[in-house]
């Protein structure tokens, strides 16, 4: 859980360098990723340090030699395919999402049970849900999104894990079973908002006592 | 943090109420929803008695009882409505989303700077920018989600918490700033994909070790 939140924290490095580079820097200090990051700089320089990152002897590191290195670290020196199952509205968001391709994700193919009536809307192919398997296995495929409905999400999760995928961010709002060697993080919209309402009335409860 | 982490989770045990409910039961026990929820009984009732759930004396929960408990705790017992801004192809994603409402959300508006162009695309209205602020003050509107590219998403933040929102989902890949009084989730796509990414890649070289 800790590596987990280092590596999400690393993530936010990457976007505030290619930033800071943007902005014409060459070098950064530590406490300049901690701002922008929202973090302290002793996590900054802890969480270098267990990576193996290591900044110049007076203090500070290169822009573009810390980026190479953090993109290393998250995979990111390389283009990773993807294959999508489920293209209804929130499938078809994530095949035209425009932040994938810059952070090396590349989603090859879509698959649905309704392919056909969906042909040329995207510009990614929507394929057949039975071309699933071979697809994978011929592409040799590692990562899957899975955006169908809570009813149909473990049939697709074991189709994926049997062909050969090891990660899978999945959107249907279930606990999919997964064997222990496969990476599985749930991104559950409901369960976000209702969080918000939760905190919100908790304070607003809170607010209106003596 | 506990906290949250709880509501999570409670939010896993109504919807695996639901399910138990569907199939004709009318009570459960502490084992049950930790098995649908994928932890320990013990946590089950210890997040029950956090929150003063308590079952009969002899063990078990009435399961209508119990989902208008928690519905009570998660604000469910009455529907929150919240703007959207930026109704790009994830907004309109969302605008579509069918679980909202059966969870008492109701995305009453959406605002984009195009609303002019996107006029009979959705069956909520898509309103100009500009009359954001007017709206949420004149329908007293606390929640709202954010996806609008990252460079307009703080200033589209500092409108919503001016007007009066409390709580904000953000789609934007920014760390936004907001009052301590404001609460903030953010669901970063490519970050969640690049942390599968690091995982498998992670377990990849483990295995390839001798």
């Amino acid at each position: 859980m800790e590596n987990e939140n280092c590596i999400l924290r690393l993530s936010r490095y990457k976007n505030s360098l290619l930033k800071l580079r943007h902005l014409g820097l060459t070098r950064v200090f530590s406490e300049n990723l901690a701002d922008a990051a929202g973090v302290t700089a002793a996590q900054v320089r802890k969480d270098f340090s267990i990576l193996g990152i290591r900044g110049n002897r007076r203090g500070g590191y290169q822009v573009d030699q810390l980026i190479g290195q953090i993109r290393e670290i998250l995979g990111k020196d390389k283009v990773h395919n993807f294959v999508l199952v489920g293209t209804g509205n929130l499938g078809k968001a994530l095949l035209r999402y425009p932040g994938f391709e810059k952070s090396g994700i590349k989603i090859l193919a879509s698959f649905d049970i309704d392919s056909v009536k969906m042909e040329g809307q995207t510009n990614i192919p929507i394929l057949p849900l039975e071309e699933l398997d071979g697809y994978i296995q011929k592409k040799q495929i590692q990562f899957g999104i899975i955006s169908v409905p809570d009813f149909a999400a473990q049939q697709v999760c074991q189709i994926m894990i049997r062909a050969g995928i090891k990660g899978i961010l999945n959107f249907a709002p279930i606990r999919l079973q997964v064997p222990e060697d496969c990476v599985i993080r749930n991104i559950n919209l409901e369960t976000e908002l209702e969080n918000i309402i939760y905190f919100v009335n908790a304070a607003n409860k809170e607010g209106k006592q003596p």
